[in-house]
């Protein structure tokens, strides 16, 4: 399966698929969408869900919803109030790359930005950790995609205390309450981007154990794959519980109605981009974005504009 | 005034003044540090306070102040673990500039930044309000400077309601919370920072009405202050009471152990000195800011570099 669905809908063909109503969208999203409100066990979600869809009605839906998407980024740009921040998590191999390129293929890519955060950098590591996030935020009427976010300092720093001894934190600051400072701290800056104008999405694709080793085999069966494989992918395997718990309890502490997790399916690639792109345009739908409007001053300017153009058209017709 | 003791201190003598004990040091700042505990009321301080000093007296103890600094600033360089960021907010003609440039001169300008924040620019206001200032924050080990900040959002935009409406905020977010909702995202952001190893210390330059006048027309009188005068700064005046009624609020809102705020009577620019330099180094004094140690194994490299260094010696003598 990873090796036979990755390319299917890339490029798919556009312009016939009919957008889905708002009803529909919800109905894709609701069962995986977290916002803090009542209990959430991990456990619960399974990575092989993929509602009552086959594969070619869900790429069908993935396409109307690109269509839509487009139209949305467009408005967001001319409109310049809004922006969107999209979080991708999830273990290796669960897709974080291939659905960005498929369900945000298609768009302007000047209204959209993706930055991958992978090992921090020295220079990154003498800031407090969420510095190099944060200056990548992205600018009015912008879409911006985290591939990996300051949700890492909640997972491989979390997992491996040999990373956060990396971090140079003041040691007498490094206390047990470090996680909870964490979640709150992330959880408080959310709150802050919200209320300026950031639409927050977070999605934590959530492969099985079992998928991540059919991946894992595919990537070392297929050359041009083999880049994507390292030698330290199998030993984090060893800790796969302790990420699962530890995804589970920033589930739990960092979810808002206004900054949602998602709790993908990821085992079947194209049900995990039917719910990612019906949450985005679900939620865009909502914003109320619109083409700035001239107003009348403004109207008088494009008139007198347009008398100046005629003007030098019958002058320059004057002159031959 | 204004005129004359504006270079008085600026290349003191270095290297005779005795440090300040941390009782001396305290006495100079608590009686206008607010840390959010107990009431707070702009009134009860004085723009005009000088303690029991006389200028002489003061000269001495902000040479004193500014060879412990260079020396504390060698150790959090070296130390590499804390930031040191600093604040400075206060009307025109307070004294800001005079008096980064007089408390800080002499460090070493690598690990010193200062950043003057001014009207924002377009790219500035296609982001969160506090983006331009976190872009800009002290890497550990140095020390940033910030010539006004993210306070003048509740300052000069809170004052003018025009200039809110140029921020390109959704509509839909501007509510009358919007100032509550700013002191409590500002706070989050910096007991984050401080949890992260940024010591925070904001100073308040509290210069009087009359004072201001005074300078002002310093300003006009000579050439050489010409350029630092604009008509605005005479508008300003007339709003006065209103910047004062927003200081005593985000003073009250923004206040905490963690992230004081310094209530500095400016009217005597070598005073307000005192409790400026009183207060950095009495602060970075409590940091454990130490020389990195050698630990035993790299001891064993350090002995060997020095074997083959002596070596390299032995066997160019044996060449000559």
């Amino acid at each position: 399966m990873a090796k036979t669905d990755d390319k299917a809908d890339k490029n798919g063909k556009t312009g016939s698929a009919a957008p889905l109503s708002a009803k529909q969208l919800k109905a894709y999203v609701d069962p995986f969408r977290f916002d803090g409100s009542g209990e959430f066990h991990l456990k619960s979600h399974k990575p092989g869900e993929k509602g009552d869809l086959d594969k070619d009605s869900a790429l069908a839906i993935i396409d109307a919803n690109r269509q839509r998407l487009r139209e949305l980024q467009e408005k967001l740009y001319a409109h310049d109030r809004w922006s969107v921040l999209l979080i991708f998590q999830g273990m290796d191999a669960a897709g974080k790359d291939s659905a960005v390129e498929h369900v945000m293929s298609g768009i302007n890519p000047q209204g959209c930005q993706v930055f991958s955060f992978k090992q921090p950098t020295s220079k990154e590591l003498d800031h407090d950790f969420m510095w190099r996030s944060l200056i990548c935020l992205p600018e009015r009427g912008r879409i911006g995609i985290f591939n990996r976010s300051y949700y890492e300092e909640l997972l491989i720093v979390r997992v491996h205390p040999e990373v956060l001894a990396q971090e140079k934190i003041p040691p007498e600051l490094v206390t047990k309450n470090i996680w909870q400072e964490r979640f709150e701290d992330i959880s408080a800056f959310e709150r802050y981007m919200a209320r300026n104008g950031t639409l927050i999405l977070k999605f934590f694709l959530n492969v099985s154990k079992d998928e991540q080793r059919k991946r894992f085999l595919a990537r070392l069966d297929d050359p041009a794959k083999n880049w994507k494989f390292s030698m330290g992918d199998i030993a984090e395997r060893k800790v796969w519980d302790k990420y699962q718990a530890a995804y589970q309890d920033l589930i739990r502490h960092t979810s808002a109605e206004h900054a949602p997790w998602h709790v993908v399916p990821a085992d079947q690639k194209w049900f995990a981009r039917v719910v990612i792109s019906s949450a985005i345009v679900g939620a865009m739908d909502k914003l109320d974005l619109r083409f700035p409007e001239v107003d009348k001053s403004e109207a008088g300017n494009l008139k007198k504009a347009r008398a100046a153009l005629e003007a030098e058209a019958r002058g320059s017709r004057q002159k031959e």
